[in-house]
C-alpha cells in the first residue's frame, strides 16, 4: 500500500494537491456510505469513499484487496461478508466463523479496498449481469468465452464489416497480373500499394537474393541482442540521407513505428498533448491512446481549427501535431507548410506521416514534404525547406519501397531516445539482412530515377480522366489515389466481387471502419505498369458494374448537391500535386502546339513512354 | 458533453452508481474551492470538485474545455479569468470585456470543464512549471524537446542502462560465425536466437529464393487489401497444424501477436481481469495495459499465488491467464499443466507464449506444451493433451524458425476475433510472400527432423557442464538457456566486450530493465551449430574475463547462501526438460556400460553425432 500511495502521489491531481494534513483527517473520519455505493454497507473512511470513486485509484485497491485474500476483511466487517464471500467463496466455507476476530481496522484500511470487483460495470450484453445479492452457496456460471467470440463475429456479419480476404498472388514476372487461388485463373490488381512496382524491381531482387546467401533468412534476434549488422545500419543512413534528417530508426512496420514513437513521446513529455487530424491512420490513433497523453482531434486538414486548439493549450506545454501528408483512403494532401508554421508559433513538433508518399513525390522520392520545395532539393539544398522543418517523419519500406518495415527520421537525439525508450522498437526481432538490404536498394534507385513516379502520375491522370469521362463517381484530389465512391458496404462489397469474377480486375471494396458508413468506395492505385489497355478494361469493366448494380454517377451526385467532393460544383477541382511542368508535359504540349485537349497529349506522352520502354527492353535482351 | 457522459458513465464506477436525482443535486450545490485545489479560486459544483480530482474524468474535461474555448467560461466565472486568460490569451486580448455576458450556468457545467490544463501535474524534472500566477500578458517559453531529450538519455546513461548496439554479421556460410564490421573480423555468435541455426538452413533459404523470383520482394498490402495469399494461407495452416489448433494468425512479430491479441481481448471482453506472470515478455506487459483490462501479477511460476488471485475474482467475470513456457532471460519453465488445471477450475482462458520454445521442444518442435505429452504427440494423437487444453498458444517465425513473424493458434472463433477487430493485424502491410513461405518451411522443416533440437540440448548440456566445472556461476534451469550471472550492469557490458574484443566471442550483457538490477548476467545459447571447439574456446574465455574482472564464481555465491539460484544448496537442480531418454542417451549408457561420469557419455555421444554429421556431409557433396 506503501509503494502504491506514493505511485499514485505522483500521477494523481488529487493525492498531489492535497495536504498530508487533510489526507490524514480524511482517512480517520467516516461516512455511512449510501447503500448504492456500498453493497456491503459497511462503514469507511472518507478518503476510501473517495479513492472507491476514482477509476485508476479504485481499480488498484481492488486489485490489492483481491492479492490480500479479503478474508480478514470479510471477518472484520460483519456486514459485508455476503459481498465478499462471493470474492473468496471457497476458503469462507470452511473457516469464515473462525476469523472473526480483533484486528487493527485502520491498519487495515491501508491494506484492503472495500469493493475489489464492483459487480455493476459490465460491458457487454454478452455477459450475464453478476448476481450482486447472491448467498455465499451461489454458483455463478463461468464466462462463455466462445459464445462472446461468436457475438462479436455476428456483429460484424451484421454491420457488414466483416472482412473477407481475396486469394491474390501477385506475380514478379506480370506486374501487375496476380494469380488467384490456382495458378491458371490470373487477374489484373488494381489496388496494390506496391505503388512504383518495386517488389519486382530486378535490382532490389539481386540485393535480396544475394544478402539471403550471404547473410541468411533472419536477423536472429532483436536489435541490442545480435540483431544490429551493417544492414541496419546502412538502411538508417540512408532513410536520414532521403529525408535530410539527422537519423533514422527501422521498426517492423510503420505502423509499429507510428504507435511506438507516438506512445513514448506522449507518455514521456510531461503534460503532452497530442493534436491529430481527424483523418490520420489507426497506428497513429492507437499511439496515442497508446501515450496516455491528452488527445485534441482537429478537422481533417483545417489549419484554423489546429490552431484554435493550439491557442487553448498553454504554451509551455510540449504539444505534437501528428498528421500525414497523403490520406490513403481519400488521397488528400496534409497542409504542411502551414502546420509547420503553427507548430512554430505555438511551439509544437510536427510528427508527419508520409506512408503514402515516399518513393513517389519530391524529387529524390522523399515525399510531400520534399516535393513541396521541388528545385532545392533537386539543386541539394534542403535547409530551410519544409522537410528541413518538419521535426519527425514517418515512412514506410512496404509500399512504394516494395519490401516490408516502417521507419522514423529526426534529430540524433530524438531517434536515440525513441531507440533506447520505446518497448516496440526494444524488445521485437529485428527486420532480415535481406529485407534491409533491399529496402536500402529501393530507396537508392528511386532516389536516382524519377521515371517510375513519373510515369505513376501520367497513368493516375489517364485513368482519373477516362473514368471522369464516364460519369463515374472518382473523388476528386491532387494525389495518386483514385477513390471511387459507392456509398454503401454491400454494394462496394458486390462491385468489387463482380470486378474479380466477371473482369478478372481485383479492386478490394473499402468499407467501415476504414472509411465513415455511407463513404464506401473503391479504391484504385495505378502503378507504373498499368498501361493503356490495362486501364481500358478497367473503365469498361467499372462502367458496366456500375449499370449492372445501378451505383450512383457524378451526375446524380451532383443532382443531389454534390457529396465528399463527387460532384460538388464550385469547388475547384484538385490540382494535381505533380505539375505539368515537373511531369515535363508542358514542353510536350508546346511542342504539339495543338489544339488537341489534354488528354489528347496525356496519350500522346504515355505513348512515347510506352515505345522508349519498349527499345529499352529490346536493347537490354 | 453529453456523449462523454454517456460514455464516462459505462465505464465510471462512480457515475454507473449514483443515481442521477444524486448527480443533479451534486451539479446544482456548490463549495468554495480549497485553493490548492482551484488556482482560480471560481466557485463550483460539487459534481465539478469530485469529477476534477478523477485523472480520467479530468483529463477528458481539460480537453473538452480546451476545445470550446474558454472564453465564454472565462466571462462567466470572473474570478477564473487570471487562469483561464493563460489558457486562451490571444482571444482574451481583444474581446473578453465585450464576453462578459448572461449565460446558463448550468447548462455551461455542461459543456465545459473549470480547469483545462491544470498546471501542477508536470511529470519531468526537465519541464519548468507553469507558471500558475502570471498575469494574462505574461510570456511563458516554449517547451525545450531537444533538452528533454537530451535529459532522457542522460538518465540512461547514468543508471548505465544505454545501449550500445554491436555490429554483427552473422554468416550463413559460416554459422555460428560472424564479421563484425569489417568482413576480415570474425566472431563466434554465442548470443543468437537462431536457436536451430534455420537462418541457413538449404530448404528455408531455397524456398524463399524460389518465392521471392515469383512473388516479389514485398506483400504489398494489408492482409485485406491485396496482401493476402497462398503464402499467408499456407502459413496458417502449418502453425494451426502445427500446435494441433484449429485456426491460426500471423502478424508482423509476435511482439505485435501479443500486443494485438491481449490488447483486443482484454478490452472487449466485459469487466477481463488479466493475470500475468511477474517475469513476462514486455510484450504481454504493452498488451495488457494498452487492453485497459484489470491486470493481477503472479509471482513468477507459483501456482498457490496464481489460485489466490483467481479466487478473488467472481467466477462468471473473464479472465486471461497469460505467461510463458521458457523464459528466455533465466530460462525457467512456466507450469503449464497446472495452469491450465486452474484455469479450468476458475473458468479462465490460457494465454501461452512458446517463443522461445517453438521448433526446440515436443517431437514436432510445437513447444514446452507439446512436449509435456511427448509420446502422445509422437503418435499423433493430441486430444486431451496439454497443448490441448492451452486455449491461445503464440509464438515467433524469427527465432528456432530462422525467419521474422509472430502467430497465435486457437480456436477458429477466437482467431476470427482478433483477424476482425485487431488494429495491429489490420492495419499493417503482410509480411512479404517468400518470408511466409520460408517460414512454412522451416516449420514443416522442423516438423519432421529430431536432429537439430536434440544436438541443441546436448551441446547446452556440455556448455553447462563444462562452465560449472569452472565454477563458472550458471543460473540452474531445465531449459536451452545458459544465463551466467555477473550481478553489475558495468562489469556485464566489461565481460562482453573483452569476450568479444580479446577472444571473438560476442555474447551480449543482458542489464536492467531486460533483467532487474543486480541481476546483470550474459545469456549464452548454444546452437547445433556450437561444436566442440566452440565450447572450449568459450570456456576458456569466460575463465579468463571471470579471473581479470574479478567477478564471483558460483562458490562465492555460495558462500553468501546463493542468489536466484546460484550457489543455492539444498535447492533440488533443475532437471532438463529433454530427458536422457528422449535425448536417446539412456541406450548409450547401457550400451557403454562404462564407469565414466555423464560427461563422458555426453561428449561420445557428441563424438558420434560429429562423425555421422561429417559422413552426411561428405555424401551430400
Amino acid at each position: 500500500m506503501e509503494a502504491l500511495l506514493r505511485q499514485s502521489r505522483s500521477m494523481c491531481p488529487f493525492l498531489h494537491k492535497t495536504s498530508p494534513a487533510t489526507l490524514r483527517s480524511l482517512s480517520t473520519t467516516t461516512t455511512a456510505a449510501r447503500p448504492e455505493v456500498s453493497p456491503g454497507g459497511g462503514s469507511m473512511s472518507n478518503l476510501q469513499v473517495l479513492a472507491r470513486r476514482c477509476p485508476i485509484m479504485g481499480k488498484a485497491l481492488a486489485v490489492q484487496s483481491a492479492r490480500n485474500g479479503n478474508h480478514a476483511l470479510a471477518g472484520a466487517f460483519g456486514g459485508a461478508r455476503a459481498y465478499h464471500s462471493r470474492v473468496n467463496r471457497a476458503k469462507l466455507h470452511t473457516t469464515a466463523p473462525k476469523e472473526a476476530q480483533a484486528v487493527d481496522i485502520e491498519n487495515l484500511r491501508d491494506k484492503q479496498a472495500p469493493v475489489p470487483f464492483p459487480p455493476a460495470a459490465l460491458k457487454s450484453a454478452t455477459a450475464k449481469p453478476a448476481n450482486v445479492a447472491a448467498p455465499a452457496t451461489s454458483q455463478a456460471s463461468k464466462f462463455d468465452y466462445e459464445a462472446f467470440y461468436h457475438n462479436e463475429l455476428d456483429k460484424k456479419h451484421k454491420d457488414k464489416s466483416y472482412r473477407y480476404f481475396n486469394n491474390i498472388n501477385r506475380l514478379a514476372k506480370e506486374f501487375p497480373r496476380a494469380h488467384k487461388e490456382s495458378k491458371e485463373d490470373k487477374v489484373t490488381v488494381w489496388c496494390s500499394n506496391d505503388y512504383l512496382g518495386m517488389g519486382r524491381n530486378p535490382h532490389v531482387l539481386k540485393t535480396m537474393h544475394e544478402t539471403l546467401d550471404n547473410y541468411g533468412a533472419g536477423a536472429g534476434g532483436t536489435r541490442n541482442i545480435s540483431g544490429h549488422n551493417q544492414h541496419a545500419v546502412a538502411l538508417e543512413e540512408t532513410v536520414a540521407k532521403l529525408h535530410a534528417k539527422e537519423a533514422a530508426l527501422v521498426f517492423s512496420s510503420c505502423y509499429v513505428a507510428n504507435d511506438a514513437t507516438l506512445a513514448t513521446l506522449g507518455s514521456k513529455l510531461p503534460n503532452c498533448v497530442i493534436l491529430s487530424d481527424s483523418l490520420n491512420h489507426a497506428s497513429m490513433i492507437q499511439g496515442i491512446r497508446h501515450s496516455g497523453a491528452n488527445k485534441m482531434v482537429f478537422k481533417h486538414n483545417d489549419v484554423a481549427d489546429l490552431e484554435a486548439k493550439l491557442q487553448s493549450i498553454p504554451q509551455d506545454y510540449p504539444k505534437i501535431i501528428a498528421f500525414e501528408s497523403v490520406y490513403s483512403m481519400c488521397g488528400s494532401i496534409g497542409p504542411i507548410e502551414e502546420i509547420c508554421d503553427l507548430a512554430e508559433k505555438y511551439g509544437a513538433i510536427t510528427f508527419l506521416d508520409e506512408v503514402h508518399a515516399v518513393g513517389m513525390y519530391g524529387p529524390h522520392g522523399a515525399g510531400v514534404a520534399e516535393h513541396l520545395d521541388f528545385e532545392a532539393h533537386k539543386a541539394g539544398k534542403p535547409q530551410g525547406t519544409i522537410q528541413d522543418r518538419v521535426d519527425i517523419i514517418t515512412g514506410t519500406l512496404g509500399k512504394a519501397y516494395g519490401c516490408v518495415g516502417g521507419y522514423i527520421a529526426g534529430s540524433t537525439k530524438l531517434v536515440d531516445t525513441i531507440r533506447s525508450l520505446a518497448p516496440g522498437f526494444i524488445f521485437t526481432t529485428s527486420l532480415p539482412p535481406a529485407t534491409m538490404a533491399g529496402a536500402k536498394a529501393a530507396i537508392e534507385y528511386q532516389t536516382n530515377y524519377q521515371g517510375d513516379r513519373r510515369l505513376q502520375q501520367l497513368h493516375t491522370r489517364a485513368v482519373k480522366d477516362a473514368l471522369n469521362e464516364k460519369d463515374i463517381p472518382v473523388i476528386p484530389n491532387p494525389s495518386h489515389i483514385v477513390p471511387v465512391l459507392v456509398g454503401n458496404a454491400e454494394v462496394a462489397r458486390k462491385a468489387s466481387d463482380l470486378l474479380l469474377e466477371d473482369w478478372g480486375i481485383y479492386v478490394q471494396a473499402i468499407n467501415y471502419p476504414t472509411v465513415p458508413v455511407g463513404q464506401e468506395r473503391l479504391r484504385i492505385t495505378p502503378t507504373p505498369g498499368h498501361i493503356r489497355e490495362y486501364r481500358d478494361h478497367l473503365v469498361e469493366a467499372v462502367d458496366t458494374v456500375w449499370k449492372q448494380l445501378g451505383i450512383k454517377r457524378t451526375s446524380e451526385w451532383a443532382a443531389e448537391g454534390g457529396f465528399i467532393g463527387v460532384g460538388e460544383t464550385g469547388k475547384a477541382e484538385a490540382a494535381p500535386l505533380w505539375t505539368n511542368e515537373q511531369l515535363g508535359l508542358d514542353n510536350v504540349i508546346q511542342e504539339m502546339k495543338a489544339g488537341q485537349g489534354a488528354t489528347g497529349v496525356l496519350e500522346a506522352v504515355l505513348e512515347q513512354e510506352r515505345k522508349a520502354t519498349a527499345q529499352a527492353v529490346a536493347a537490354a535482351a
